[in-house]
């Protein structure tokens, strides 16, 4: 009796997406923050990227974004000989787009110089040409100006720190004192930078996380080794434009990328806590209390360091319930240090798991 | 710099997930119940299965079920030659084995007569050996003085009923007089009767979905055509043994296949709405209102028969968000079927989107 | 002893594909030709595609193609606003870039009228801007001046066609005169149109299967529903850009999609010979001869309308040999139809299994 | 026009795999040999395996394996409650059923003894109850005097040696000077051992790779960390029980998991040879002379150590054509260092690629 499959395959075929799709990340907000998912990085045609802008908007719905700024080069267009330069052109024709699919669209463009400075995208501008000028401080003070986040971009970048590792130049200390560096990339692509949480702790600035897409994005982070692009977690008063910038400004922010968030412990606690939900215990024999703890979320959490005589390590994996048992004989608080969440440039979050 | 991804592979080395866990399913209690998903069906080495029982405990705890009731055949043991019957075998097992997992175990059997009466699964039963008798009429009265759910199995598996059709000959007739059926398979494997509705309904009767597993789970239910077993869902007072049976002889289920759902309106209707959440309109322009609907489930939804002027058709995407254009034109409330949502043999659930 | 695990980490940190690397798609060469895989439509930002030339070779590369014809539109040019036209933009771009990268390019341009006839792709040509005319006849002449493989895409096309039926409208009747229809479409992107084979059958003109790409191939044919683009293979004397045309204007292809082949039986009938592979009896019982079926290639072969007591279907399952119980009642040939390889509008592939 | 999508479905439909069907390991075979491919070491029910022994067949053939050993612990029956013990049950089961399907099954048993000398499978025994005596020598020269190959299990297994490191104790000395071991696990379950390659080396012993099963395969060696169970590769005059025979006690073999190999250089050279093809040059520039390379196997070749001027690294992907450029500075042979084929303890294959 074969019924079943042949309906199956009729509510296939009349599949009918209305007007698209975005999948949920399944990420907690806040208690009083709604927590945005934002990639403030991406390239199209209009410098060196290889696609038409809206397909970055279709790729950040399809994704789950609620936030995506496009930030093509103003001193690198390696296509103008087919394409002449308009530093506005992928705004003006993503804008409206955005706009009829609920996508947060933040206006950018990306200051390309040798380090140092290196690469700063300038966000919530009004007017990319503008910004476009012969000297960088130029640059800078037209996006400032125009009310810009600036946001200094993979400063580890090899093909300009041959060691990998950031440096702060007497330029971005000048620019640190005039408070007009908001925030720098802790991921970019598929690169990370341990000091820049450093940098970001002792000069009041925002983790940021962004693909810094070239190409397409579904053929860059394919599974088994990618389930997602790096992004910025903001967590926001609500989803809207000027609530994402306020959050900005305000440094409200985590990065997560692979199975590694990372954020001030005052983010980073009550964002595991909204994640994690630990259980009575449901059974016990002689030597043994048994409980569960749920992780309803799409990050695995992987504890280390647990108290002693309890489990050494326990890995929480995503959208699941794992079993624990715990000898009776120990009694202090269960603590353990969660090795993927990053508080600190060598530190990591600590968490008790009360049962 | 590579730094990134030799951390990913640090935290896959240190991957220890405690006693063992289970996948969330993401499927919403209803309002005063818990949801417990259920399979009531399987066999071991014991009777025709191919597996030691501790394997039908992990693959249940894996698939993240609540509840397992292993029922090997009374009258069928092929492997009896090289092992004896003793038809409380899995369970002596499991029973100790499920319990360390919390996994609601319950104890059951298969009779397993030719048509009619077939196959029946006693539940919730003391010991299946004194069930074992010559006559069916006997292995009901055991089942019943033991305090048994008596469970219709495959009442349109071709082996026994060539047409595919189940029917009610004397014997099911004189057994619901006595309240005797308390359910019925309308999911079996990867069969379905749609008549099984109509049986349920006249004479108030659970619907019932199993695996009736031989094999192995994962084996069987493979991607892309399955992404799980059937199950039955249960809406208990709590996650617990007592409660699931009150829950079960009160007929509070819902059966779930691929992507079908069926039960009566009663607890169909609030599965939904606990399910799906439409948001206020984000966007117009002359011609539409746009809006948005998440689905906060496992379950896609696919809605057709639209209101006069709306989309005829929507697919409400398992975990998304779906973005609706409705012309302004269209001012009636927006009336769907849902065509994989069965509150009848031959009806389906209707609903209202309200934005 | 998790050194194993560590070495193949290594391994996979130390991965480098040289200049690049492409699947072999498993089909076998005909005695005499090689099998081409060829894509002879495809789009670009230079008319109404989303993507940079270069994707697509990437693309075509990556998916084991050994042609590729990039075919923007002359008469549709949507993005002119920021981008100027020029008809063999896309060619001046990825000529070389093909080149280094062993991809043969085919020269092309897309004729795009209102039906009739509807539109043509002009293939090996030398200049497509000179191919753009106001008249639609003015087009093909220039064209076929420039040796062009004129090839009448999609036309059962609904946009053009209403009812999904092509039609021999009077210019292609006289197009078809002046033997100026070289091939036509039978698949296009998730299209097909059967009457096509008899076009191609009365007229000796080219079976061709296309993908019309404008968006991301990968994003396109997703598993578990595509495994590939649709394609022609082509039987061409060797691997070169002057045997693939000499091939083409001498009708020697297939058109492959999803598990499907369409092809003239003088084609089709070796072809399934070289995937296949009959063994010897490996055992026998009382009733049964037992034999093994290779069948060395990606396509899977439906088999059906056995000899009388043979099984009336088999699945030559794809890269898979296939074990075979054959009474020994059966003395006559073992006769199957081959349900997806097409020989005609209503025909497909006749074969027997000698084992 | 969805026509096509709909034949798709009825082809599914009718989908029939005859009497079974087994995936094509892409390996080659080696001149004047077949290569079978072999797993020596499984559990069933009978010992502490979980599934009943046809489930190991089943699972052998759908793995595209051509020979299994069954090898219940003669010393290890947990089950024996439930289950009585006779040693030769998994082959009574299974040697007809094997027949039926053309899989070499192997007649094998476990001794299973602490440390020293440890676990060894008797294989090609004639009866295994036979071979089950109260001390281990007697163990010994039963299997011997039935004609056994004798196979060291997992030498370095932590729970027998805590430091993870196989050792030669008196009676494995003892052993070899006899005759006695024939072939040394190198692989088992998801462990290596590399000394046993120096083991085998110095006493002219076959290297043997094996799952070891007492699960199921199919959960135990998942995508995307596994795509196959570990294996023996055996270099059989042709595929029978006796050739098999012939080719394991002259330890023509060689072992394959995850993307490692691991053989002599007498089998691995012709084995890399055969997988391989180096082009002819397709394209050169000023700089570079451009060929490809085809790997026709599953298994990726990792090249390292590349020639001065050459690239150092070059991963030939399994079933794919790699592209290389190699400067024209460079004139001396491409020599090459295969990392993932190990020739010896520390040794591994030297390749050179002739373009």
């Amino acid at each position: 009796m074969k019924k079943l499959f042949i309906i199956s395959i009729l509510l296939t075929l009349l599949t009918s997406a209305g007007f698209g799709q975005r999948k949920i990340i399944n990420l907690p907000d806040l208690p009083g923050f709604v927590t945005l998912k934002c990639d403030f990085h991406s390239h199209t045609v209009f410098s060196d990227g290889n696609v038409w802008p809206t397909v970055r908007v279709d790729e950040a719905l399809r994704d789950g974004l609620d936030v995506l700024a496009i930030t093509d080069h103003l001193e690198y267009t390696p296509k103008k000989n087919f394409i002449p330069v308009d530093h506005n052109a992928a705004w003006k024709i993503c804008e409206p787009y955005a706009k009829e699919r609920n996508l947060i669209l933040v206006h950018g463009t990306e200051i390309t110089r040798k380090m140092a400075p290196g690469h700063f995208n300038a966000l919530f501008i009004e007017d990319a040409n503008l910004i476009a000028k012969d000297s960088v401080w130029d640059n800078f003070e037209e996006a400032i100006k125009q009310g810009a986040f600036l946001l200094w971009n993979h400063p580890g970048w090899k093909s300009q720190e041959p060691d990998g590792i950031p440096k702060l130049y007497d330029i971005h200390n000048k620019m640190i004192k005039k408070g007009w560096i908001h925030g720098i990339e802790f991921f970019n692509e598929s690169e990370y930078y341990p000091l820049v949480f450093t940098f970001c702790e002792q000069n009041n600035i925002a983790l940021i996380g962004n693909s810094d897409v070239h190409g397409i994005i579904s053929e860059i982070y394919t599974e088994p080794e990618y389930t997602h692009r790096p992004m910025t977690l903001v967590f926001a008063k609500e989803r809207s434009h000027d609530s994402l910038k306020e959050a900005m400004f305000a440094g409200r922010t985590m990065v997560y990328f692979r199975d590694i968030l990372v954020a001030k412990e005052e983010y980073a606690l009550p964002f595991f806590d909204q994640c994690i939900t630990v259980g009575k215990p449901y059974h016990q024999d002689d030597k043994n209390i048994y409980f569960e703890v749920s992780n309803n979320s799409d990050v695995p959490f992987f504890l280390v360091n647990g108290t002693a005589g309890a489990p050494s390590q326990l890995t929480l994996g995503a959208n699941s319930v794992t079993r624990i048992a715990i000898s009776k004989k120990v009694t202090s608080p269960l603590l353990y240090d969660v090795r993927n969440v990053f508080t600190g440039e060598k530190a990591v979050l600590k968490v008790e798991l009360k049962y």
